[in-house]
């Protein structure tokens, strides 16, 4: 039981809020300790809704990149040299968990390779990251067929084994680009969706007409299956393509499915526009995407500077314009993720994080330490440090 | 007299290193200062090449930002939003290089707004800092005219008068986009570099054919005055085109005349290839651009987080690739502004920065607060925080 004491809610007016039994309530409860906010703003939990906690490197000695350039260049190095480096996936998914804890991530989707190499090791390693962290952080897990599942013989039934063992959902890949099967991997996708009554997240680079060829294939089977409002599709880079009558149809048909986009907004890559997401209806949420791995050296899991990333991606310089880069950091990941009592409302989990700054916008540039993170009423993380030690 | 123990210059292997008379020597000179670095690794002072430090509304309250899309939009609401903000261009230029200086920047290029509405004001404000802080931080000025000149009368005049008051350089602006007038522009432009016996930096925006034109323009003019090595180009967003092979033949032509490149590379707009400016033996820099101003709310004057962006934007992951970026804000912009003993050779000043991490691109990709600044020698910030207080 707590009283958060002079805070301001989205940055608004001053006041004071309760808690107890881990949700936010009208009245001071007898016994409740006081938190003095000190005026900070108080947003909901951070969501990070497109990471890969089995890949990072996070605490091991630095790794030298001499990756080639292709996408498949990375994912093939990246196989191989997991066992050379004898990266532990239940080890390095606790680090970058906590790391995210400390920046005020509250919950996480976190996609984990599955393959015929390393079977279900990554699985096994995050689940058993969940359990342990199941107090500081929500950890939701997608079984990605990483390296691919049509011409790797056996990694259908391996997903499915995956399914069965505890991943929340179902996850995919270039249809064209990777698999070169875009028939094949789709309706392996929707099979085991619909087998294991599970949604859908699937990675998307392929750019132009080549990524508008596979949505239209997700979208069909979206539909076909009756799994509206179950779709994800991650990165979309193909949405950033010059065709903007064409986008501007796609992303007509993924709001009437109720099929949610996920964009980490590269700098690099073409990418979803998010002010005509919204424009349109469609649910947007934002990750880290992979945190010092062997596919590169950046990220440190921090949700706010995802929401700036987002801001210079999209040129977002108004302030109400980089509300809406925080609001995909926060609201959007949670309605994705269909998170139950999300937000600052009374009768909501008590989720939250008090950040720097006299306005939101603000608070998005500064990225200043976290004041206070709060998982269900409890502090998670103070002045930047999560209150739980990475290994 | 100093000596520095324990670092390693570049990432290199530990060694120590000397300083007298504000430079790096051979030998330790007798009763000189000990500093542990702990291993760390030390690098030449970061280069700040392209900001500007009239502008920024650092340490005064939250500037809601309701601007309009336009660049125009942005021009006309900051000459106005001066004046009713009180914006002093002394005392926040103070603020944005004491704010440098905590992150490791020795030396600064800031544009310097000359307008008829607000003279020299900008002009008068910054070589104050500039005297005032010339003990941690090298800057030199750029007589930049942000509201156009040739459709305001009056404007060349005052430039001329910045330049013989103690700017260093002449600015210019989007000589089609803005001044409407390519010629007349760049011909007043030209005239005031050669009077005063100045170089030249030009802000450019335009993009696609419409940069490819006003480059050329620019290009004609250095070979013509003779001013290779003279001319710098900021921002350069038409070398970001499609038409790869136009772009070839307009960095061959900066090449052969010794144009220098300067880019911020912001997410949002086309940007000149990194590798491409290198491999076509270009100069290039760096910048922050504006920092929390009018314009937008994003920034923070820190050129290791730069590294990062111009990794982010140019897909920069192997670790010679994110090296690129570095030196790109360390050697780079020293080459560019002509800068005299720069780097950690016997003899050069001693202008350096203890960093975080174990290799350079750790240190990029980090950006931890900077342990240690030195200026000439000097220690200008400790552990992230400046020696000089802001006002």
């Amino acid at each position: 039981m707590k009283t958060l004491k002079n805070c301001r809610p989205m940055g608004g007016p001053a006041t004071d809020l309760h808690i107890a039994d881990g949700v936010f309530v009208e009245t001071s409860p007898d016994g409740a300790e006081t938190i003095d906010c000190g005026g900070r703003i108080l947003i909901p939990g951070l969501v990070e809704a497109h990471t890969h906690l089995d890949k990072s490197l996070l605490g091991m000695p630095w790794y030298r990149n001499e990756v080639g350039p292709r996408l498949i260049d990375k994912i093939t190095n990246e196989r191989e040299v997991k066992v050379s480096l004898g990266l532990d996936p239940q080890v390095q998914s606790e680090r970058q968990a906590i790391l995210s804890v400390s920046h005020g991530t509250t919950q996480i989707r976190s996609h984990v390779d599955v393959d015929t190499h390393h079977g279900l090791a990554g699985i096994e390693g995050v689940m058993e990251t969940r359990d342990k962290l199941k107090d500081i952080v929500d950890i939701e897990i997608v079984a990605f067929p990483q390296s691919s599942m049509m011409p790797r013989p056996g990694t259908v039934e391996m997903m499915d084994q995956a399914l069965a063992l505890g991943a929340d959902i179902v996850g995919g890949i270039d249809p064209c680009g990777i698999e070169r099967d875009p028939k094949g991997h789709l309706d392996a996708v929707f099979m085991l969706a619909e087998k294991h009554g599970k949604p859908v997240d699937i990675h998307l680079h392929e750019r132009d007409a080549l990524g508008g060829f596979s949505m239209e294939e997700i979208i069909a089977r979206t539909r076909a299956h009756g799994m509206q409002g179950k779709v994800t599709i991650s990165h979309a880079f193909c949405l950033g393509m010059m065709d903007r009558a064409y986008v501007a149809d796609l992303q007509a048909q993924l709001a009437e499915n109720r099929i949610h986009i996920i964009t980490t907004a590269p700098a690099s890559a073409p990418v979803p526009a998010v002010k005509e997401l919204k424009a349109a209806g469609i649910l947007t949420g934002s990750g880290s995407d992979g945190i010092r791995d062997t596919w590169g050296p950046y990220g440190n899991a921090d949700m706010l500077e995802r929401a700036m990333f987002i801001g210079q991606r999209n040129n977002l310089r108004r302030d109400d314009e980089v509300e809406l880069a925080l609001d995909i950091c926060t609201y959007g990941g949670a309605a994705i993720m269909e998170t139950e009592g999300y937000g600052l409302r009374i009768g909501d989990r008590a989720d939250a994080v008090l950040v720097e700054g006299e306005t939101l916008a603000e608070a998005v540039a500064l990225r200043a330490p976290r004041k206070m993170v709060l998982k269900a009423g409890a502090v998670t993380a103070r002045d930047g440090a999560c209150v739980v030690a990475a290994p």
